[in-house]
């Protein structure tokens, strides 16, 4: 999917909600998880039920895989469900050297029809490569996440260093100062563009959005933690949108469920047209 | 697997080698291109021909998933083919928010029964836990990787802060001057202890293990990098070995395409024989 066709979508449906489809087994409705096919007939009367209200899809692969081959199935035909006129996003987190990732990016690029790839940045550029190489698809890279562990390495402060000289230095110039995650993003973005690279920044770190969007003020923005992790959509918003939106705002659990009855997607659609109507009302 | 389970193997064989399962379809031997169970076939072989000669494989699970359905069933196949006396690592570079890594965590020690699961420490310490719970498994989190992006993050300097002024300080006390890397060993290390936690230390920076041995005196280190990546046993070895070996050293396409014909898994031993041969000398 293009940027121009993404950006279309966001228009057309007043909408930059991202479905997050983390769809755990054990909190499904009761009368479908004895469903031989249990996830994707879940999955697929939550995608009925919210299609038009969201621009985009994400797959968590974790919830799959913790199911082993009949998972993977699952997501094989959850993501050829999702209509193609939705960015369909592998929440995969993947990285690794130059020939792996590759593997990776075939995986999720080619053998399965996704538009888009959460990857981690800690292997540095010939991890993230492979993941560009790709025409019409796009990588995410995590910037600032938005669980307690960002404060782990995500927000340590660097140095910049006189490599001439072997020296260290600390001068608030240059990066010096800055937090690993910018350092990330500044990096990472000279190694894409707008047109198929994005970033992961958490909805709980709404107040550092107006710093993130000095560095990257063209890439879109995946917005995990609005919902359950208690991000405000409305600071969300405010400080993060760009003149083409640039938000994805991905809500999971919020959604998916809302109910644990029978009537699960129609309020999943009910949580989804809630999102849908804030968002119209910022994009004006 | 416990340690003191691992160690006798190492004892035993005189070999901290693992053979990297890194199954490009693409590289097998032409004659088993065709074959409806390539990959398992391929891996069953190379197995049979290296298991008295190394204690632990190694999966890379990019290679896997980009054949889908198929190669996650050839996964499982080749997990359950391994010997249970070696030590079986998912070379899977994972790591989420909790209630994700949770599930990664279950996919590889559950559903496939995986002693080991390499992990991306960029989220922190949340995203880390969830492997660790886990009784006689093992967590082996990323530190200073063998590729050139290493240089891009993981070789960045970190400064300390002191937080109550706000004010950035740079001295070279407490990490002030550290490498990123040294920081998440240092952190990482302090989450789990040496009977759950190992670090990826790539062989290709043997000069830096002096270094890290200082700060993980005890860890197992995985080694990647030895062979095609051009790194030294030798100097591995000399600098990362502890009183208990504490190294497992992976070579995958050294090993496993060492011939490209229907000699392979006879190739394949030859190398991984001079690999052990190599060990049991340092082992001495």
């Amino acid at each position: 999917m293009t940027r121009k066709q993404l950006t279309e979508q966001i228009q057309i449906k007043k909408s930059y909600l991202t479905v997050g489809l983390d769809t755990d087994i054990t909190k499904i409705p009761k009368h479908l998880q004895s469903h031989p096919d249990a996830i994707f007939e879940f999955n697929k009367a939550i995608i009925d039920a919210t299609k038009d209200l969201c621009v985009s899809y994400k797959i968590n692969t974790a919830f799959y895989e913790a199911l082993g081959v009949k998972g993977w199935q699952a997501m094989e035909k959850t993501v050829n469900y999702i209509p193609t006129e939705h960015f369909r996003i592998a929440d995969a987190k993947r990285g690794d050297i130059g020939n792996t990732s590759s593997q990776y990016a075939k995986a999720f690029f080619e053998t399965l029809n996704f538009d888009a790839i959460t990857v981690a940045p800690y292997m540095g550029e010939d991890s993230i490569r492979p993941f560009l190489e790709y025409e019409n698809k796009w990588t995410i890279v995590l910037g600032l996440t938005s669980n307690a562990g960002s404060k782990d390495f995500e927000q340590l402060r660097l140095v910049s260093e006189d490599t001439n000289q072997g020296k260290v230095v600390c001068e608030d110039t240059n990066y010096g100062g800055e937090f690993l995650y910018e350092q990330v993003l500044k990096k990472v973005s000279n190694w894409g563009n707008k047109d198929n690279l994005m970033f992961v920044v958490g909805a709980t770190k709404a107040s550092d959005l107006e710093k993130i969007r000095k560095i990257i003020p063209d890439n879109f923005l995946l917005v995990p933690g609005v919902g359950f992790q208690g991000g405000s959509l409305k600071d969300v918003s405010k400080y993060g949108m760009n003149k083409d939106c640039g938000l994805l705002v991905n809500a999971s659990r919020a959604i998916i469920f809302a109910s644990e009855k029978e009537d699960f997607a129609a309020e999943a659609r009910v949580i989804a047209q809630q999102y849908q109507n804030e968002m119209a009302e910022y994009l004006k």
